[in-house]
C-alpha cells in the first residue's frame, strides 16, 4: 500500500504571485508529490501550501520550496498580520496512510537538520517533534516574532534545535514538526436553541472534561435557524468521529433534541471514515487492505 | 479522480502454470493495469484473474490476455469440472470508482467487437451488457458448454452478438459483459440457533420478498458455535450494507438476539464503506473528493 504523508508549509509571502509560484513550483517539480492546495492571504502576507505524497518525496519538496523562499523572501522587509519568524515560517508533517507519527517526527528531524546545514537557517522542532514541553506549542516558539527572536535567539532557552543561534539575515528561522490531521466536523441539531449546542459542546471538549482531542463550540447557523456543535478533531485516531457523534446524540436526547445531520469541512483521511464504517457495522478482523483501491499501489 | 474498473477474466486453464503465466503476463505488461489476483483451480481446469486500472488500459489487458489464451489453449483437448465454452470463457467488467455501469457496458461492447474482429472468436454479451433477457444469465449462454454450443451456434437463437456463427476451432466462444462488484458480507448473531439465522436470511433475500440485490443464507459457524447470516451483496449501490445490517439487527431483536459482529470477505470498493459512514454520521453534502486519498490523481 502507498505510504502517504501530508505536509503543510507556511511561507511569509501572500502578495507577490510570482514569488508564490516560484516557491510552489519547487515542490511541484518533485516527482511523487502532489500539490493539493495553495492558499495565499494578502493581509496575512502569507501562503499555506498543502502537499501530499510519499514521505521522502514530500520531504524533498519541502526542502526545495524552503530554499527558494530563503532566496526570494527578505524578512527585514516583511509585514503582515499573521505571527511569523521566517521566510518559511512553519512546516508540519502529517501522517495520512501507512505512516506512523514516529515516522513523521523522523522526517521533521531530517528536514530540520538539512535546512540548518545546507541553508544555515536555525530550526525549531514543535508539536509531536518537540524535544521539550516548552517547544510543543507553536506560539511559544514564535514569541516576539521575527523581530523579537532576532534579539533573543542568543539566549540558551531560545537556542534552536538545529543550526546556528543566529537568525539567517534574510530568511529568519523556521519551525518544523509533526502533528495529526485536523478534521473539521460540525453536527447540526434539530433545535434553534444555541444554548443546547453550547452545553453539548462543553460535554465533549477536553477543556471541560470531555474528549482529549476535541475542541468544540456551540454556534448558531443563522441562515438555517439551526444550532450547531462545531468541532475540531485534532486527532481522529485518538478520539474517533463515531464516538463524538454518539456522545452528541446521547447528550442532545437529554433535551429531546435530535441530530439532523453532520458535515465534514474540507478534506478527511480515508481512515477516519473507514473507522466509522468499522464501528457501526461491528466489523471483525477488518483490514484496510480489503479496500480495493488500497491494493493499487502494493 | 482516478477512473477505475475491475475486470475478472476466466480462462480455461488451471493446470499448466507456464500457460497461466503467459496469459497473465500479457495483462501485466499493459501500463496502468494492476493484476490483483490469479486463482488457478486444477479440478476446474480454470483460472480466475483479477485486474484493476483505468478503463481503456484494462480493456487492452483483457484483449491481449484473450489473444494469448486463444493461442495456447485448445478447447478440443480441454476437460474440467467447471462449465465453459471457450479458452477465454468469460470477461466481466466491474465499475469501481468514477465509472458508471453504462461505461462498463460500452467497454464490454468494444472488447467484444475487437475479439470477434481480430481473433475471429464469436462473442456473447451478458448481464448488464446483454442485448436480450435470454442473454442476461451466464448459464443460459453457456448451455451445452463448448461441445454443445459447437453444434447449436448455427441456430439463430444461439447466434453470437459479435463475430461468426461458428466456433473458433481451438478457442471456442467467449462471453463478455458488465456487472456490479459482489461484496461478500457475513453477519454473526449472538445465538447458536441456526433457525434464527435462516429466518433472518429469508427476511432480507430477494427470493423471499427481501432486498432486490441480496442473496442470503442462514448457516452455523461450528468452531464459534455461532449462527450466521451469510450474504452476497450483488449490487451495493442498489442495496447498501448499512440497510442490510440494520434490517438484520431489527429482525434479530424480534428473537432477543444481538448482532455480535460482521465480516467483509475479500475486497470491497471504498465507496461501499464510505456509504456506511455517510449514513450513520448523517452526513450532509458529502463528496468523495473530500477523502484526501481521492485527490491524489486529479
Amino acid at each position: 500500500m502507498l505510504k502517504l504523508v501530508e505536509c503543510v508549509p507556511n511561507f511569509s509571502e501572500g502578495r507577490r504571485p510570482e514569488v508564490i509560484d516560484a516557491i510552489v513550483g519547487e515542490a511541484r517539480a518533485v516527482s511523487g508529490v502532489k500539490v493539493l492546495d495553495v492558499k495565499p492571504d494578502a493581509s496575512h502576507n502569507r501562503v499555506v501550501v498543502t502537499l501530499v505524497g510519499e514521505p521522502q518525496a514530500v520531504k524533498a519538496a519541502a526542502f526545495h520550496a524552503c530554499a527558494k523562499a530563503a532566496e526570494l523572501i527578505d524578512m527585514e522587509q516583511h509585514h503582515g498580520e499573521h505571527p511569523r519568524i521566517g521566510a518559511t515560517d512553519v512546516i508540519p508533517f502529517v501522517p495520512i496512510s501507512e505512516v506512523s507519527m514516529e515516522e513523521c517526527v523522523e522526517l521533521a528531524e531530517q528536514l530540520g537538520a538539512e535546512i540548518a546545514e545546507k541553508l544555515n537557517i536555525p530550526v525549531y522542532l514543535y508539536e509531536a517533534a518537540a524535544k521539550s514541553p516548552a517547544r510543543k506549542n507553536l506560539p511559544d516558539i514564535r514569541k516576539g516574532q521575527y523581530e523579537g527572536l532576532k534579539q533573543e535567539i542568543v539566549k540558551p532557552e531560545r537556542h534552536p534545535d538545529f543550526g546556528p543561534a543566529k537568525m539567517h539575515p534574510r530568511a529568519g528561522a523556521t519551525v518544523v514538526g509533526a502533528r495529526q490531521f485536523l478534521v473539521a466536523y460540525n453536527i447540526n441539531l434539530g433545535t434553534s436553541d444555541v444554548k443546547i449546542a453550547k452545553k453539548i459542546a462543553n460535554c465533549i471538549r477536553e477543556a471541560k472534561g470531555g474528549y482529549k482531542y476535541v475542541r468544540a463550540l456551540g454556534v448558531m447557523i443563522e441562515d438555517r435557524n439551526v444550532a450547531q456543535v462545531t468541532i475540531n478533531m485534532i486527532d481522529y485516531t485518538g478520539t474517533p468521529l463515531f464516538r463524538v457523534f454518539e456522545t452528541v446524540k446521547s447528550e442532545a436526547a437529554r433535551y429531546g433534541v435530535n441530530i439532523i445531520g453532520s458535515e465534514l469541512v474540507g478534506l478527511t483521511p480515508m481512515q477516519a471514515l473507514l473507522d466509522v464504517a468499522e464501528f457501526y457495522l461491528r466489523l471483525e478482523g477488518f483490514d484496510r487492505k480489503q479496500v480495493l483501491e488500497n491494493r493499487l499501489f502494493e
